[in-house]
C-alpha cells in the first residue's frame, strides 16, 4: 500500500431524526463485548433470552418471535415473502412511503395487489377496509403501517385487526417507528404477522428486524404450494436456527448486533412499557407546544399523531436544506426532512428510544430559536418548560 | 415488569471454528463509537470510504462495490437474485454445503438449474466444466465456491473465469472464506459477481456483506425482463443509496456494522495483502504440522487445502463432542465440527483474519495435546514450532 488507509472520522449527533435515535451507553458497551461462536452455548442462551423479552416487547405469547438479520425492510420483506403466494389477493393500505414500499414487494411476489389510498399525513378508517374487504372476498392478506415514519400518522388497529380476525383475513403491521414507543399489543389485536426495527424507538444501532408470527400465519405458510422465494428470509428455516432445543445452522447470526439488541430490550423492560409510552406522550407534547411558538403547525391528522415522530410544516420564511444544514454542523442535532411531496415542506422530528428526553426537547427548541431568529425570543422552550411544569403540578395533584 | 430482564452473559473465546474470527480491539472501538444518521454527511464519507476500500480488498476496479446489509448468505442470495431470471439456465458448481445452497436459490428464483459434484473435500477440474458448457450451450451463468467452508476445499478459479469470459457466461464466485485470507483476483480471473461475508477473514462481527460486480453484470441487471423479485436486495436501488453523488434513500444502513468493516478494512489494507495471505499461509502450514503429529490427516484434496479453514480428520480414538465441549468449556477454545456426513469425522479449524495467529496455533496445540492425553507428549507443539523456526531460518537466509 502506497497511502494509508483513512481513518474513521465520527462525530457525537443528538439523533432527533426518523431513526436511528441515540444509543445508550449500556447498548454501546454490550455492541463492544467479545465475539464469540454463533453455535456456542451462552450465545443460543442470548437468542433464547431475545425471544422471551421480544414477547414481552410485542405484547404477544407467539411462539415465532426473532430477530431477522437485516434491517427493518427485511423485516417487511420477510412478513410479506412467507406469508405471500402468487396466487393470493392482498390488500395494502397506503397512506406515505412504508405502504408504498409493501405495494413494491407484494408486486414483486406476483401476488394480485389490491390498494387503497388515503392523502399522506391521514390514517384510514376501518369502514374504508370493511367496504374493500365486501367487494373483494378473496383477500387473503390485510397489510397496515402502524406508525407511518414519512409523515407522522399514528393508524389505530384494534378494529382493523378484530375485522381481520373475523373474516379469517391475515394482518400484517409494520411497527419499524411504533414498537416499544406508543401502544402496540400483538395478540389483543389479532395480528398475525408484525415486524419492527431496531434504531427507532428500541434505540440500538440499525442492523436487526424484530418480528412475530401468529400461530394462524404459522399454519398458513405451512401450507404453501411453493418454496419461499427467498432462502435468506424463509422463515421455516429461520424457525429451526431460532428453536430453543435441537437448533438447525441456517446462516451466521450478527453476534453483535444481537448482544447490542439484548441490552436495549434489557432496558426497555427495566423502565416498563406504560412508562416508556408515557415518556414518549409527554415530550411530544411539550416539542409540539415549543414548535407551536416558533409558528410551526402540525402536518399528520390531529388526533393520530405519533409522539415519536414528529411532523410538522416548517416555520415561516425558513430555507429547509440550509437551516438542517446550520442544526447538524453548528449544533451537532439531526432532524429529519420530508420525504416525496413533502420534501421542503415538513419536518420530521424524532423522539424515539433514548432521544425521547426532556433535555433533547429544550435542546432542539433552543437551537431552533436562535437559528430562526431572535423574533421567538425564547418563546419555544418557554412554552416546552410550561407543558413540562404542567404535568409536574398534575402529577403531584394526583 | 415483576422479574427483572436477563444480563447479557458473554465470555472471552479464542475463535477458530468456520466464523466468526476473533475481533481486533481496534474493530470493537468503532463498533461502539456514536452512531450517527445514515444521510449524515460524515457517514456518506464513511460509505465512500469503504467502497474504495472494498474494491482495493476484492482487487477490482468495478464501480458496483459495496456491502450488503446482511450476513454472507444474503451475499449470495444478492448476487444470484439480481442476475439470474426465470428463463435462465444456470450452473453450479457443488463440492460442498454452499455450493448445495447456491442450488437451493437457484431453483427458488425459478431458473433451470444445471448442477455438477465433486465429492466433498475435492475441488473441480476446468475440463469438467468445458465438457458441460459444450453440452448446455444456453448456460448464463456460472456459480462457484472459492472456498468451500464446509471442506475446506481451495478452488481455482483463474482458468474457469477465462472460460467464462471467452463463452460470455457469467461468472459468479462465493468468496465469503476467502477474501483477504488468500489470493482473490476479482478482475483478473474475470469473475462478474463475488460476494463475501465479514466475519471470516476480515475479522469484523458478521452482519454485512461486501459485494461487487462487474459492469458487464452491470449491463445484464440493466437488462432484465421482470424485477428483481427481492425488494431489499434489488441492487438497482442498492446503486443508487451507494451513489458517490446524489443518494436516494433505500433501507437503513447498519451503521455501526459500517463502522466496524472500514476499520477491519483498513488493518486489512495496513497490513498488505500479499503479508497478510502469507501469514494465512504460514500458520496454517504450522497447524498442519502439529495436527500431524496429533495423528490427524488433512480432509480436503491434497494441492487445494485453504489456509484459513483447515479441515482434518479427528485424531484417532477421540470422540468429537466430548472434546470439542472441552475445548470450548476448559480452554475456552472453539473450532468447528464436521456438517452433514462429515459431523463427527472431521473437524474444521479456522486461522482467519486476527485469529490466524502464532499464539492461536500453539495454544490450540497445547491444550488439544492436554485433553487427548499425554501420549502426544508434546509432539505437536513441538512440531509446530519446528515449521516457525524453518520459516525463520528460511527469511534469515534469504
Amino acid at each position: 500500500m502506497s497511502t494509508m488507509p483513512p481513518s474513521l472520522r465520527v462525530r457525537r449527533r443528538l439523533l432527533l431524526g426518523p431513526g436511528p435515535s441515540s444509543v445508550h451507553p449500556r447498548v454501546y458497551e454490550a455492541l463492544a463485548r467479545p465475539l464469540m461462536g454463533h453455535l456456542d452455548p451462552l450465545f443460543l442462551e442470548v437468542m433464547d433470552e431475545l425471544q422471551v423479552m421480544l414477547r414481552q416487547v410485542f405484547q404477544t405469547t407467539n411462539r415465532l418471535t426473532l430477530a431477522v438479520s437485516g434491517t427493518g425492510s427485511a423485516g417487511m420483506e420477510a412478513a410479506l415473502v412467507n406469508l405471500v403466494e402468487p396466487t393470493d389477493e392482498v390488500l395494502v393500505c397506503v397512506n406515505g412511503v412504508f405502504g408504498g414500499r409493501m405495494c413494491d414487494i407484494v408486486e414483486r411476489l406476483g401476488a394480485t395487489l389490491r390498494r387503497i389510498d388515503r392523502p399522506w399525513g391521514e390514517v384510514f378508517d376501518p369502514q374504508e377496509i370493511t367496504d374493500t374487504l365486501r367487494s373483494h372476498p378473496n383477500t387473503r392478506l390485510v397489510a397496515v403501517v402502524h406508525a407511518e415514519t414519512s409523515t407522522g400518522a399514528h393508524q389505530p388497529l384494534a378494529e382493523i385487526g378484530a375485522l381481520c380476525h373475523e373474516q379469517d383475513r391475515l394482518f400484517v403491521v409494520d411497527a419499524v417507528t411504533s414498537l416499544a414507543g406508543t401502544e402496540l399489543r400483538v395478540d389483543d389485536w389479532h395480528i398475525d404477522a408484525c415486524y419492527s426495527g431496531t434504531q427507532k424507538c428500541l434505540s440500538c444501532p440499525p442492523g436487526l428486524a424484530p418480528i412475530t408470527f401468529s400461530d394462524r400465519a404459522v399454519e398458513r405458510m405451512g401450507e404453501r404450494r411453493g418454496k419461499v422465494p427467498s432462502w435468506y428470509l424463509d422463515v421455516s428455516m429461520l424457525r429451526d436456527y431460532w428453536a430453543e432445543s435441537q437448533r438447525t445452522y441456517h446462516h451466521t447470526a450478527p453476534i453483535s448486533m444481537n448482544y447490542a439488541l439484548h441490552e436495549a430490550l434489557a432496558l426497555v423492560l427495566e423502565e416498563g412499557l406504560s412508562a416508556r409510552f408515557e415518556r414518549h406522550a409527554r415530550n411530544s407534547t411539550a416539542l409540539v407546544a415549543g414548535l407551536s411558538a416558533l409558528g410551526c403547525r402540525p402536518f399528520a391528522q390531529e388526533g393520530h399523531r405519533l409522539p415519536m415522530l414528529n411532523s410538522i410544516y416548517l416555520p415561516p420564511d425558513v430555507e429547509d436544506a440550509e437551516l438542517r444544514r446550520r442544526l447538524l454542523e453548528d449544533h451537532d442535532i439531526e432532524i429529519g426532512g420530508g420525504l416525496g411531496n413533502l420534501a421542503g415542506r415538513i419536518w420530521r422530528i424524532g423522539l424515539m428510544g433514548e432521544s425521547c428526553r426532556r433535555t433533547s426537547v429544550l435542546t432542539l427548541l433552543g437551537a431552533l430559536e436562535e437559528l430562526i431568529g431572535s423574533a421567538a425570543g425564547g418563546a419555544a422552550t418557554a412554552a416546552a418548560e410550561s407543558v413540562y411544569g404542567e404535568m409536574a403540578a398534575e402529577e403531584i395533584r394526583s
